[in-house]
């Protein structure tokens, strides 16, 4: 537990910022999906520190090594094994922060929870542990893609203050990777680069929204009433690093609306499948799919490590100062769109292969 | 999976609308916790409809047997099994509506999931299924009592477009149990019963926001890095019907701010505590409980059934009208708050035990 | 976790021999699965005791209640929640064993981990909790032959000392209902009804064995490495109050062979099923089902409670002299065929949706 | 599901006989465990191939590396993963068996199931996959060490027609160790040898009996109903290649007593332990550990893979002759030894940690 995630389609994550290396195992993948392992090291490189000029400057050469679970890059039913080596790690670079704990991260509760912790690098709590969560997700996406064509795309819809009318609609994985900040709206988003430099500039940092549609859900998938869709949704993007807030659909705006003007009417249809006039939903009612397309969003909280001085305690719960030179990485959003695509795949075919299970047998 | 919620301190739920009863069963409670069972019922109780002015005019007595799991009132250690019988219910009431999908309710999913659904007062759908969790969560909340003085306590933050004032820190359950709106503030409190019975008077619903505390958190409860609390918190809300929005400290305000203006400082302690010169974390640090308070918040949308005239479809997919004649409940907030505490408590419970598992043999 | 049982087709159990009942709620049944509930009362009247001269005098009226899951007894989707309340419970039989913990009972074992237990009539040791497993195993059981037209058949292979030579391929659920020991063999039967009616007049009590056999079982069931399909039939049958061992195939008595003795040869097939020359797999290669039939045994002990003196202890470690008066059961073998059975479909279910979830996507 | 193992001390393994490796990831340890990593490789070392004349010739180095979850060492409390590369694989050895189901073996089934098979060296059917739970197991026993001193033994008690006599309650690991089949009866190891080496020349393979010791468990360990230790026990070790057969304490030859003579009578204590005059329990009673010494037996079949012809059908289902050259291990069951101390090491610990989670909190 904790370091699993899914039932039938079931990730187990491992692996620190120091020691040898970060992975996964995918249980439950079914057999006979020929896996395009490009597109895995694709998603990887999405992901990895100083791909640009907002990003940090830390290059991380994040290859991944499947161990098992393949025959000529067909699964075979068992389970597939991802390894990532350490590389880049730099111990000394965190030496001043092994003294102190830092305002917002894990240090302190770590130590709290388990009496021991892997400072140099954040140990655990170190953002390289998402890299196990995308090249897992990235054999989700490919699940998706061969059984019903689904389609998982996100972006980043606000940085700071900067928040960017977008179309989810209209947005394709072409509009998104045009810019370094991966947000569509192209106008937008040279603002949003300027900003980030400007606050990386000032040793400072910011957050922002991540917004993500599925387009071709099937219809019904989700569990009543613990598992709705939208509950496994929300536990997979608020298990990521440095997120606050989830919503789906109308989410927190939708309060504001009256029951007539939220609910979504049921359009006529002749092929068996539902079509509302409006999304309010976000693609899902009562927990279940309704194969309207799926949008949440989510809330990152600015980047915890910064460089400017901070008051802080040492473990001994004395006052101490910490001045974080080096590297810092203003902003992280732009990376965690592969992330947020990932957990959203993971949700996706878990539930898919949970349907399957049982919904089809007659 | 799908009714169960979980892993060491885990309910089980069932009950439809319709059929004998609605109940629970909680595994994994500790041995010799002596109950109130009082506390219990008082839970259904301020859950039930029919409480107040401003929720539906349909009354349910909900009264709970305990079938299991006790002696003398104190747990054995085995399941308690929790049963609630159906008594109001009239199926004549849901009539019309087995013709049409209602907007933005569970009939539509749950026929294209199911290929067959139990529409009589929305079946498994049903708000009734709460009651087992408001049961359960009765339990854990005497469990967190005993153990720690934990505290768990929400009150409604927002309705439609008025949202209060409220200091977290200092509401009490008499605050938010002084009016029928359950808001601490007494003074919007009485704005919002307004606002509530003249949008009942159009026919239409309203929405709004929920906030939560846990006061006196144990440290350490929280596993990385899917089981976060946060994430799991984040679940439990959202899996409650009519939710569409889950915020952990900051949330999605905290997003405007910089790094330098959102970590929250360690205050020296002298004491083993982790103490914060402010609390955007929300009490969990890397998914882990620093001992601050928890603060969550939940946006419920605008319930559903109305009683205006809707354009809709039925189960062949043609144009129907769905006039909803009878009772509708134009608010549920004021009745979910027990159940956003129960769900709350039921997370808690749970790490409770994963971190006593996994953390206290030596 | 420890009461329930499966994963896809999972159940939950819940009672103690004292309390209001006892029962089960079954999740993740597949909907529109037409039940015959009286096949349900049917097998947990075979399970009830006082049902012949050789089981005990006790009579219970276990009348299952099916409180939620079904639409005109047509299967939902959703949990079916069944109760069965106990009705001919007198705590005064059991006062005296309050008082000494009986030997080879679950009483010292209890106390010793709870700190805390419900004694009279055995609390939930009582064997009154195999209820809960029947009325599960009997909609399992329905499930299958919907399926597969897979029967599952249990018999008594051995009571004492008294073995019985049955070929698994020729019996069928008359040859077994012929008579009230269960065992198909009709003249080693008669014996057998002698041998326990001799030892209940002594005070004293046997076991024996069961032996079960899966017909028309789906080829494909059971997953490498951890759940191979013996792994969780051993694991169910296993949990069954008073079993002490469990054999596939050929057993312990297998061991004696020689591999070129002992392997399965397979024969020429032209329809995609696997036929071996011998079965002394027992219908499963590594861990998998082969289609073949699959044939299991379980040993149990005599039953514990006897109407003969006994030095025992007291809670306090001193010793006692326990006396159990009153009814006593001599056998339970042959009201423990119908559980078996149970057990063994509720294997049979699980495997089945887990394999239709992972592998029958394309 | 299917590659886990255990619920709160759980283990994932992967890997086939082909790929790059096989390993486990360890979740759930508790933190600060000094491990021995020279054990962890010891326990590999007994359970490697070619360790001995009546072994197979095949010679495998099982270096493990560990790249998670250690700091100097000891547990962080997050995974620990484990990975020991494939070398000496080589997969023209195994080019005739790629044409014809190999009786007794998982060709066949695994191809039923999932339509694919690696077959070179049994893909993940393979004895290779042992080794992650050996690995696994030798931290588990650590910690059983650790926490109560407790102590995990296993031996080899009957080859073929050979059984020796072995009071289980003088064995040292010592005695084990001191010839290489593995059973501390020195004087019927010689015999055994001498069998084992007659019948590997005649090109054929036995199988035999396992007997495993348990000293020092802790009282309380296992959970009622579905999860008593008994049944976990059996899961665990009927999941292991070849194995066919299960026994707890008096097992199959204890249904031929009667109660009176089965019963344990509780001995006078004054030090708040259970002791009894007998064990026929097995050091278990009503699913729960009495602090007597826990013993098993474990029935493993000959090994499927022999020197002689034989006849069989190919994936068309037609009839050939398989005609096995080269190595073959004419038996199993030295090896066998370590990975039968290793699972229910795994076992143990995981219960452990559920009693810890359950019931330590007041």
């Amino acid at each position: 537990m904790g370091s699993s995630f899914g039932d039938l389609f079931r990730i187990s994550t491992f692996g620190e910022s120091h020691g040898g290396g970060v992975g996964v195992i995918v249980e439950g993948c079914p057999p006979r999906l020929e896996l395009d392992l490009q597109k895995i090291q694709a998603e990887l490189d999405r992901r990895k520190p100083g791909q640009s000029k907002i990003s940090t400057p830390r290059k991380e050469e994040d290859q991944v090594e499947i161990l098992s679970g393949l025959l000529n890059n067909t699964t075979l039913g068992t389970p597939i094994a991802m390894v990532v080596r350490n590389k880049d790690h730099k111990p000394g670079d965190y030496k001043e922060m092994n003294v102190a704990f830092r305002p917002s991260h894990a240090d302190a509760t770590y130590q709290a929870k388990y009496g021991i912790q892997a400072r140099s690098g954040g140990g655990r709590a170190s953002a390289r542990e998402t890299i196990a969560r995308v090249a897992a997700g990235a054999i989700a996406k490919q699940l998706l893609t061969k059984a019903h064509n689904t389609e998982v795309l996100a972006w980043v819809k606000r940085i700071h203050t900067l928040e960017a009318e977008i179309n989810a609609q209209d947005v394709s994985i072409d509009d998104v990777e045009a810019n370094i900040v991966r947000c569509p709206n192209q106008v937008m988003a040279a603002q949003m680069v300027e900003r980030i430099e400007a606050i990386s500039r000032e040793g400072d940092s910011c957050g922002g929204v991540i917004e993500c549609v599925v387009r071709n859900a099937p219809m019904g998938l989700g569990m009543p009433v613990f598992d709705k869709l939208e509950a496994d949704l929300a536990k997979a993007v608020m298990s990521l690093p440095a997120s606050k807030g989830f919503e789906i659909g109308s989410g927190f705006g939708g309060t504001l609306l009256k029951g007539s003007e939220h609910n979504d009417a049921f359009l006529p249809s002749n092929d068996g499948r539902l079509r509302t006039a409006t999304n309010n939903s976000g693609g899902i009612q009562g927990g279940i799919t309704n194969g309207e397309s799926i949008v949440i969003r989510v809330a990152f909280k600015p980047t915890a490590t910064i460089r400017k001085d901070q008051q802080t305690i040492d473990a001994d719960g004395n006052t101490t100062t910490l001045s974080a030179k080096g590297r810092h990485d203003p902003c992280v959003l732009p990376r965690a769109v592969p992330i947020v695509e990932a957990m959203v795949s993971l949700v996706l075919a878990d539930h898919l292969l949970r349907q399957q299970g049982q919904c089809s047998l007659w």
